[in-house]
């Protein structure tokens, strides 16, 4: 393990030392943030790359009612890259990491074979037996989603057609793990189950289905779609039921527990219900019809080059 | 985090939750396998990829005397690359974690870019306040180095001239970190700083001697060259100066500690000792000369394509 020279972050043992606190367990996670998969440099300016990439770990950390407690950062960069990249990279993820008080406690650095590679580990914390696992929905327990869905693929959409200006954009270019929410979830033991929509509603629902065996019904007309850019319009539909990157939490919660409208800040709505059948079922204008997963793989080709 | 459908692994939550032993700290790595960086296809069998891969993590926990709890990875595949490629690879990684009961408990997967991508995190433990820094050498300490060196580097300089079967370079193709050595020299505390010879013992000797604010002075004649291939022959002394990837571990003791001659079954040289002075010296056939760092950067241009 080597993370020297770059933006002034001295790693001095071979190891990072970090201390767990009594009573928790360790969370641990790790994301690619690859260029031409997870981004394109001529689409997104080099802070939102480093933002991004530590917000997806910190989702996953969010998704189990974890606390942060450290990230590890592996980065291996092309020789023709200008160096000024690089410390905008690190600016943005550093920046995040701080309002979470999240330290950069270590990594590797490598030259690239071709591209920006980076990998990026989140080590949390959470009291032990308490994390909220995937597994713990349970037929007639009601699903809920923080915040909006559908900004983050429609931005996508929208910087393949045409150059846009990434702070009308946040959800896309800047988005927020719910670290507070979820930590609120656990804390009061609202939360049967939970999952971050990272591969989209859709596939992620389908996820924490298949891990809890259980089926579930959404409503169209409740999903919460986003509006994006200025002036604000709203996103279409497949965007807020496929699109991934979002990093909102989805989560499901035991009949009669009641859950506020809004949680540290963050709006919260409830979208429909676990069922005791298999699979994942949408009902538009009075219509239920199936729900298969279009997530992450469906945007990952359009985003790859 | 995501690691499905690869050499039957499913990992069903955002994060691992893993406990860490009462009175331990959790120690962390993360290391960048590159192909074309780290590895080249046409030189290294899939297999020997996987172990070396887990190796680079297992050894930064042995070089702080730790115990190996869990490792994850995150594995970016070209489309190209035969499916085979992979399972050998798995099948390498998964042996060798085996061997030190270590599981493989989550990471990430991508399509690559270009090239098989991969790195190794490592989490392992160690009694809080225990764990060997390179900071602790003092001056009058010996300097050891476990096993021989120069071993990969040598093996590396023939496969860029010639095909060899990997079973006759074990040392290269099957490296085995030091876990029970630094094991034993954690717990009789016996080393007062210690790293792995990862970058070559000239550049891991410097940064020892750097974190501890002293210099070193190491005898040619001492240090334990290695031999190589079948009929064994002794590889040249810039090997074992310069050469990286041996992963041995090179540590210090305080003057008048008693240290054996075999650890765990791996021999165990003394090589010089540590002086007040800066940087490190080789004394050779009576003349003593600075020691510049030549490994890593070096070698690295030598494997890189």
């Amino acid at each position: 393990m080597r993370l020297r020279g770059i933006g002034g972050i001295g790693i001095g043992d071979d190891c990072a030392v970090i201390p767990i606190r009594r009573g928790h367990q360790a969370l641990i996670t790790t994301d690619f943030s690859l260029e031409n998969v997870h981004f394109k440099r001529a689409w997104h300016p080099a802070e939102t790359v480093g933002h991004r990439c530590l917000a997806r770990g910190l989702s996953d950390i969010a998704a189990m009612g974890g606390e942060p407690v450290a990230a590890f950062l592996s980065l291996a960069l092309p020789r023709s890259l200008p160096e000024g990249w690089v410390d905008g990279f690190l600016r943005g993820l550093l920046k995040l990491a701080a309002g979470f008080e999240v330290s950069l406690a270590g990594g590797d650095t490598a030259e690239s074979p071709g591209g920006v590679l980076a990998d990026i580990v989140v080590l949390g914390s959470v009291p032990t037996g308490k994390a909220v696992l995937r597994s713990g929905a349970r037929p007639g327990d009601k699903i809920y989603v923080t915040g909006e869905l559908g900004a983050s693929a429609a931005t996508l959409d929208l910087l393949s057609r045409k150059k846009i200006r990434s702070f009308d954009f946040p959800r896309h270019f800047y988005p927020m793990p719910r670290i507070d929410v979820g930590r609120f979830l656990r804390k009061r033991r609202l939360a049967s189950a939970m999952i971050d929509i990272s591969d989209g509603l859709s596939t992620d629902l389908g996820h924490l289905c298949e891990e809890s065996r259980v089926g579930a019904e959404i409503r169209a007309s409740a999903i919460p779609v986003a509006l994006i850019g200025k002036p604000a319009r709203k996103v279409e539909l497949r965007f807020a039921l496929h699109g991934g990157e979002d990093y909102e939490l989805l989560f499901t919660v035991p009949r009669g527990k009641g859950v506020p409208s809004r949680i540290a800040g963050v709006a919260v709505t409830e979208i429909g219900q676990v069922t005791r059948g298999q699979g994942v079922f949408l009902e538009q204008d009075g219509v239920k019809s199936k729900l298969p997963p279009q997530g992450w793989e469906h945007f990952k080709k359009a985003r790859t080059v």
